[in-house]
């Protein structure tokens, strides 16, 4: 009898497991997830600041998994998990499994106050991206209309939300850009005096670097116009700006890069989740008492030996997504499962053009090697041979002639998610 | 004093108005556009059909134009024209001219029928274009899902309403792309057993063509499994497909290639139009009685000496454009204006790979040949150099490895033209 493997999520944990598992006769794997694109997401920013267009940074599932003969695709909802009967529950009906993989990666999260994500639109998937372009886009045009100086002030001003490796991504893109590209373009004002905030309630932004790299990035980031505030917990966020305790920032365009949250299915299935939602698991990965259950990136919560637990990081979803192949392919050797071990790589954080920092285990550096890393890490990583292509073709354009990639405006329903997830499942919860 | 030149509308004849009235001392170009791009509309369908990225067609106005310093671009709405007082009026204010070139487009025309826009959307613009693609790919999702054989089938049932170029390049692409590319990646469906059909009220596709061409471009599309149903009138579109007189077809996704219908500015106005809305000019493209009004591309209905009008097609739009800017330049130079005349440069249509007609007063040809004139016509006519480097590397990519770009479904506000107009100028109309 074959296995059946179910994998809920095509994101790195879910489509490295599918790959593990690829072309085996005695398993059979069905890979279910509501987009029908693997996204690339490290890249995401820069499809939202225009710099990459969507299909550079995302690939059909489909494509990506049409050698496995063993692998089946289906676009669709997964509401539920039903552990006793090992069934999932979705929106196209229950699929058995022998064994589940869970990796539905993380969502924004806006500290209980959902009526910020309108104000505030986080980065997650392609249609944020257009929205946070549109937003950004929409702000300088505004301003080059209005004859209204506060107006136009409020228009020029950018807030972003949280000072980790999004943020600064999203804050150095903005200044690069209304410094290098956007300044010719306009006749009544000058995109040169655009206010970027970065608003960072910790100590300093990219609290997982070292304090040296986390100083140097913020340096780069004031030579790009942006100034960084630490310390600041935002306290309102309004269609006019945010409130910052008794400080104000009147702002047009507010985007949100703090905290995240798991998806909503560890709720639903009454498991052990920490804080933000992430699901428990054991060494092997697995749902402690059901050993068939795995869960992988965003959405698990690995404890290491020292009491910290994983970040949410690409490299840790690509290793989990892998281990949990390779546990059940042990399963069905009879061999015991070994538990598993993060290989650290280091970490990385772009800031602009020349402008990154690097750190792995005890070697750092920034500055324009850091950012030529950063670079070769992104394009080797990529998933398909043509993305590599044309996005290094796309990069190498835009460093030649300082452009940015196209501008577009395009609206996009960019709640699209959240309004389907409560949808079609809210009466599969049960 | 500087002549104040106002140009609504970004497109083809707007563009080549103010390229040609550009960095000229005594003319002041404002050019407002709804959108903040410049579409290259004749291969929108190709961005529909996951062919091209939204990127690879689209290029922001203020890039176009940003070496003329006598134009000015402000994206926004115009609502009316106040023709006595040389003033538009626009949702961000009046704007004084002292001409004025109206080229506002032309959107769908659904014959009356406007909630049939919902099951059948049209294709004019790249949010349109999006949610074609959505449509064309959930279809093929939906039909892998299901276990019902009839609900199948009509998940693999495509009707394109109109058999003008667009409608066959949409039919064309769609039934090469199900037997070429679609093929491998679904295990329980066959996209090769797709139905298409293209229903033509009139006794033949591609009108426009000598009929003898035209019955060449039909049998081509059978090749690929389309049906041409001519002499076909729709009488009601719904959720499940399409009515034609007693017949019926189920379908999921019906597209609509038909009816247009100019701007409504004509009609708000208040100045003679034809029977879809097209401002009637006089020889010099000028509004009767206003010789500072100008009226260009698919807006303008221009009648020739034999009685017909000129089609709604580019290179129309481009010569009106450019004729428009000289007509405004000989006035300065108070040499009198000379009538416009249209050079017949011929035309083309694409049905797929190696597959298209081309016809050019007397010379007609079709197969690889007109396939690859047409290529390389459009190669030409793309806006800028970038665009026609990545077309073109697209293009060969597809061409070779026979497959399509990316299929992404990304969920956008297609209908947003149609809401955004009826929003700010609706007080304004008076």
């Amino acid at each position: 009898m074959k296995k059946k493997v179910v994998i809920v999520g095509g994101g790195f944990t879910g489509l490295n497991t599918a790959r593990i598992l690829s072309n085996r006769k005695d398993v059979e794997v069905t890979l279910i997830d509501r987009k029908n694109y693997h996204l690339f997401q490290p890249l995401l920013y820069q499809v939202a600041m225009a710099a990459l267009g969507e299909g550079d940074i995302a690939t059909p599932l489909r494509n990506m998994l049409a050698g496995y003969d063993n692998v089946t695709v289906f676009k669709g909802n997964v509401c539920n998990v039903d552990l006793e009967q090992k069934k999932v529950k979705t929106d196209f009906g229950d699929i058995e499994y022998d064994y589940l993989v869970l990796a539905c990666g993380a969502q924004h999260h806006y500290f209980g106050k959902n009526d910020w994500e309108e104000h505030a639109p986080g980065l997650k998937n392609l249609a944020q991206a257009s929205e946070i372009r549109r937003r950004v886009m929409e702000a300088y045009e505004a301003a080059e209309r209005t004859n209204d100086m506060k107006e136009r002030k409020k228009q020029l001003t950018f807030v972003i939300v949280g000072g980790g490796p999004t943020g600064v991504e999203l804050a150095g893109s903005i200044g690069e850009m209304s410094r290098y590209t956007l300044s010719k373009f306009y006749r009544h004002i000058d995109p040169k005096l655009t206010r970027i905030f970065i608003v960072e309630a910790a100590e300093r932004i990219l609290g997982t670097f070292s304090p040296e790299l986390s100083s140097k990035a913020t340096r780069e980031l004031e030579k790009l116009g942006v100034q960084v505030w630490t310390s600041s917990m935002v306290s309102d966020v309004d269609a006019d700006g945010v409130q910052i305790g008794r400080e104000r920032i009147e702002a047009a365009t507010v985007l949100w890069a703090a905290g995240v949250k798991a998806s909503e299915i560890g709720q639903n299935m009454g498991v052990q989740t920490d804080r933000s939602g992430r699901i428990m698991v054991e060494a092997d990965l697995s749902l402690p008492g059901h050993p068939e259950v795995f869960v992988g990136g965003d959405q698990a919560c690995y404890t290491l030996e020292n009491g910290s637990t994983l970040p949410g990081m690409a490299p840790v979803a690509m290793q989990e997504g892998k281990a949990i192949g390779r546990m059940i392919l042990d399963d069905l050797k009879g061999k015991p499962r070994k538990p598993f071990k993060y290989r650290d790589k280091g970490q990385m954080a772009t800031i602009g053009r020349n402008r990154a920092i690097v750190e792995i285990g005890n070697l750092k550096f920034d500055g324009a090697i850091a950012w030529f890393t950063w670079l070769l890490v992104h394009i080797y990583y990529l998933s398909t041979f043509k993305h590599r292509v044309f996005v290094l073709m796309q990069w190498a354009w835009s460093y030649f002639t300082f452009g940015y990639g196209a501008r577009l405006i395009v609206n996009k329903d960019w709640r699209f998610y959240r309004e389907q997830k409560s949808s079609p499942c809210d009466d599969k919860k049960a």
